[in-house]
C-alpha cells in the first residue's frame, strides 16, 4: 500500500492539472444551451477512466448521459464497490460575484476556485486517481470497482434511478461510496450520518392579463407580486416554524441523533461569520445544527415580478414567480409534502389571482445505519489519510440518489466527503481545499485496500 | 376658426406621419444608454416647434433637456397659455409581449400602437399641430403660447421644478394646459378632476454575505426573499386596507367628489375584462372608482431575488429587492409617507437581515378647482370637437408636476386628456386612438380660440 500512496504523492501536480481540464468544461445540466458541454464532459471523463485502467462507456439516457467505469478483475468472489459521483454542475450566476471566472480554475490560498470544484468534479475525480494509483503500482485493484458518474444530479437525477433499476444486476455491489459532502471542520475527517430530502416547486401567480399602469389601475386589481408575498409570508409562523398544515406530521423526532449532535464542537459565531449574516435565526427551540440536520424547511430560491432594472417603473405586474424548495427529514414523503404545499398555496391565495403550481422534483431524506464492514473500513481509511478518526455529522443538503441506491441495489451507502464549511457550493466563488483533494485521494485509495 | 379646423382636416395624414417619426425615437429617460435618443427627440421636437411658427430652444438641465417653444405675438395684455407635455417614455420591456415592436409605430383597428403614443408624445404633438393650424391660417395665435416639453416625466420630473422656479417670470401664464390623461370612455370628452400623488421606493433586504446552498444552510439563516415577502405581506390587512401605521391619517375623505363619482356610468365587468384579471379586488368598503380616485395604495412594481432562470437551483439568496410605490390622495405628503413606510419596514423586518430603503421620488396628489374662465373655455372647446360636453373624472395615475405648476406659477391647471381606457400606458402594446388624436387637435385649436 505504501507504493500506492507514494504514487499519489509523486503525481499530485498532474492530477491537479487534469482536474483543471475537467473544471474548464461548463457542464451545466440545467441549461439546454450547455448540452454540448455535457457531452464533452462525459467524453472527457470516460477517457480519463480508461487512462486509469477502467473499462468505460457512455450510457445514453432520455436526458444527459451516464458515464460508467468498471474493473471486474478481482473475480466474482471478491467484493464489489460502487463509487457514485456527478459531472454536472450548478449554473454559475450571478457571474459578477465571482472573484475569478467560474470555468477558469484558479488557486488562491490553498483553495481551488471553480464551479464544480467541490460539487462534485473534484470529489469524483479523486476516486479515479485513487484507482489509477492502485492499477499503476499493483496492476490491479483490491476489489471489483464500478464508477458511476451521472450528469443530472443538479436537476433531480430523474434518469438515474430508471437506469440502475434496468441494470440492477450489472451494478450489484456490496458497498456504495459517495464523495459529495462536507467535512465538519478542517482537519476533521467526516462520515455523513444523514441527508435531508428535497421537494422543489415553482409557483406562478397571474393577475391582470398584462402589465398595467400602477396608477391607473392600482388599488382596484390584486397585484400578483403582493399576492405572492402574502402566500410566501404564510409559509412560516412568527417563530419560523413552518405553518403549512400537516408539514411536520411525519417528521422523525430523532432523539439519539440529536444527542450525538449536541456532543459536536460547534462554533456558532464562526458559522455566522462564514455565512456573513447579521445574525443567525430560525425555528424557535432548535439549535443551529438541529435546524440544519433534523428539521425540515421551506425556502425561497428565486423571486421575479415586474420591473427589476435601473430606476423606477410604475407597473402593476401581470405575473409573479417564486422558486421554492423544502428540505425534508426521514419519514417525510416529497410527493405528500408537494401536495400539502400546493393545497396551502391555493387556500391562502387571495381572490383576483390565478395560481400555477409545478412540482419540479423530489427526493427522500436519509439516515445512515452506522457500523458494519463498510463503515469500519472507512474509519480506518480516513484515519490513515488525516491522522485522526472520523466524526459522524449530518448534512443539510440532499443527495436523493442515496436512498434510491439502497433501495434498488440493497447495499449500504457511505458518505465520505471532502468539502469544507464555506465552500460556496451552488454559489459564486465555489472552492475545494487542495489539501482535501490530496488527502481525499489517499483516503479513497486506502478504502479500496481496506475493503479488499 | 373654420379655416383652422379645415386646415387640420386637410393635413391629418402628414400630422400622423410626423408623429410616427417622433415615436420611432426610443426616448427612454430611465435608461442611461438612451441618452443620445433623448437628445435626438429633443432636437426633433424643437425643429417641429419651429416649423409650426414657435421660437424654440433646448434648455439644459442636470438631467435630460427641456424643450421650450414660445410665441408672444398676442402682446403683453393678452392672456398667456402654457402647454406642458413630455417627450420621454417608459421602458418597453417585456419586449416579447408587444404585437408590433414598441418603436415601430403601427396602426391596427383605428389605434396607433407604439411606446409613447398616448403617454405622452401623441398628446403633446397634437398641441403643436393645433398651433400650426392657427399660424398657417390666421398668421397668428389667439393668445400668447408657451409649450414646455420635458424629458424626465417618467423618472420623477426632478429637474423641471427648479427650472420653472428659476424662470418663473419667463413662464408666467394665466392658464396651464396638460394633455396626458385618459377619457372616461370612448366618445366622452373628459376633464381631469383629480390626480393621485406618488411616493416611489426601493427596498433591498440582505441576509448572508453571498448566495448559499439552500440545503447546507437552509433553516439556520434567514432567507432575505422570505423576509421581504413578510415585509410586503404586512403592507395590507386581510381587507386590503393599508396596514402601515399612520398611512391614512391625512387622507381627505372627499364626500363631494365621491358623490360625483357615483353618478358616472361605470361598467364594472367591462373594466374587469379590460384588465383581464379573474376578479376585481381591493380595499373593502370602496367601489372600484373610489379605490382608483380617492383612496391611496401601496403597490409592488418589481421583485427580484435568487435564481429566476430555467429549471431549478437550490440557492439561499444573499439579497432580495422590491420596487414599491404608493399612490397618494390630497393632503397626503409623499415625504411623510416615505418615512412611515420606511419605519414600518424596519419595524417588521425579522432579525437576521439588513434593510436598505431608498426613497426614489415623490409627488403630491391634486384636485381641480372647477369653474372659471379656463374650465369654461375647455368645456366649449371639447364640445366643439366631440359633439358633447365633457364629464369630470378622476385619474388614478400621477402627474406630480401639476401641483408644482400651480404653486410656482400661480395659475390653474387644466387636464384635457385624449387617452382611452385600456390604452396600455407603461405596458406592452401601448396605443392611442387615431380618432382622439384628430379630435384632440380640434379641441386644442378651439381652446386657444376660446381663451383669446
Amino acid at each position: 500500500m505504501s507504493d500506492v500512496h507514494a504514487y499519489i504523492d509523486a503525481n499530485l501536480d498532474r492530477f491537479r492539472d487534469e482536474l483543471f481540464e475537467f473544471l474548464r468544461i461548463p457542464s451545466i445540466s440545467a441549461r439546454s444551451e450547455h448540452q454540448p458541454d455535457m457531452q464533452r464532459a462525459a467524453e472527457w471523463l470516460a477517457a480519463r477512466m480508461r487512462d486509469a485502467g477502467l473499462e468505460a462507456s457512455i450510457e445514453r439516457t432520455p436526458g444527459h448521459p451516464i458515464v460508467v467505469g468498471e474493473w471486474r478483475g478481482a473475480g466474482p468472489d471478491a467484493p464489489t464497490v460502487l463509487i457514485y459521483g456527478h459531472y454536472d454542475v450548478q449554473p454559475a450566476e450571478p457571474l459578477e460575484l465571482w472573484t475569478s471566472p467560474p470555468f477558469e480554475p484558479t488557486i488562491r490560498d490553498g483553495r481551488l476556485y471553480a464551479r464544480g470544484s467541490v460539487d462534485d468534479k473534484g470529489q469524483l475525480y479523486l476516486h479515479i486517481k485513487a484507482i489509477e494509483a492502485h492499477m499503476r503500482t499493483a496492476g490491479r485493484l483490491p476489489v471489483n470497482v464500478v464508477v458511476l458518474a451521472e450528469g443530472e444530479e443538479e436537476v433531480g437525477s430523474e434518469n438515474l434511478v430508471p437506469f440502475i433499476e434496468k441494470h440492477a444486476a450489472r451494478f450489484a455491489a456490496d458497498s456504495i461510496v459517495i464523495s459529495d459532502t462536507t467535512m465538519f471542520a478542517p482537519g476533521m475527517p467526516t462520515i455523513g450520518a444523514s441527508l435531508r430530502g428535497i421537494a422543489y416547486f415553482q409557483i406562478d401567480v397571474t393577475g391582470p392579463a398584462q402589465d398595467l399602469h400602477s396608477g391607473a389601475y392600482g388599488g382596484a386589481v390584486v397585484n400578483p407580486a403582493t399576492a405572492l408575498a402574502r402566500i410566501i409570508a404564510s409559509f412560516h409562523d412568527e417563530n419560523w416554524r413552518v405553518a403549512i398544515p400537516g408539514f411536520y406530521d411525519d417528521v422523525d423526532p430523532a432523539p439519539d441523533f440529536r444527542e450525538q449532535i449536541r456532543a459536536l464542537p460547534f462554533d456558532e459565531e464562526a458559522f455566522r461569520k462564514e455565512v456573513g449574516a447579521p445574525a443567525l435565526n430560525g425555528e424557535a427551540g432548535q439549535t443551529t445544527l438541529e435546524r440544519l440536520w433534523v428539521r425540515p424547511t421551506i425556502e425561497i430560491n428565486g423571486l421575479l415580478s415586474g420591473y427589476t432594472g435601473e430606476g423606477s417603473k410604475t407597473v402593476l405586474p401581470s405575473t409573479a414567480m417564486a422558486k421554492v424548495s423544502c428540505r425534508l427529514v426521514p419519514n417525510q414523503d416529497p410527493a405528500k409534502i408537494a401536495r400539502l404545499v400546493e393545497e396551502h398555496v391555493r387556500r391562502v391565495a387571495p381572490a383576483g389571482v390565478e395560481i400555477r403550481f409545478q412540482y419540479m422534483h423530489g427526493g427522500q431524506a436519509w439516515r445512515a445505519k452506522l457500523g458494519g464492514k463498510l463503515y469500519e473500513a472507512a474509519a480506518r481509511a480516513l484515519e490513515r489519510a488525516f491522522g485522526r478518526p472520523p466524526i459522524y455529522a449530518g448534512e443539510g443538503g440532499s443527495i436523493p440518489i442515496v436512498t434510491e441506491f439502497e433501495r434498488v441495489l440493497g447495499a449500504p451507502v457511505l458518505l465520505m466527503g471532502f468539502g469544507l464549511p464555506g465552500e460556496n457550493a451552488h454559489a459564486p466563488d465555489e472552492w475545494m481545499s487542495i489539501e482535501n483533494f490530496e488527502k481525499g485521494m489517499h483516503a479513497a485509495a486506502a478504502l479500496l485496500a481496506e475493503l479488499g
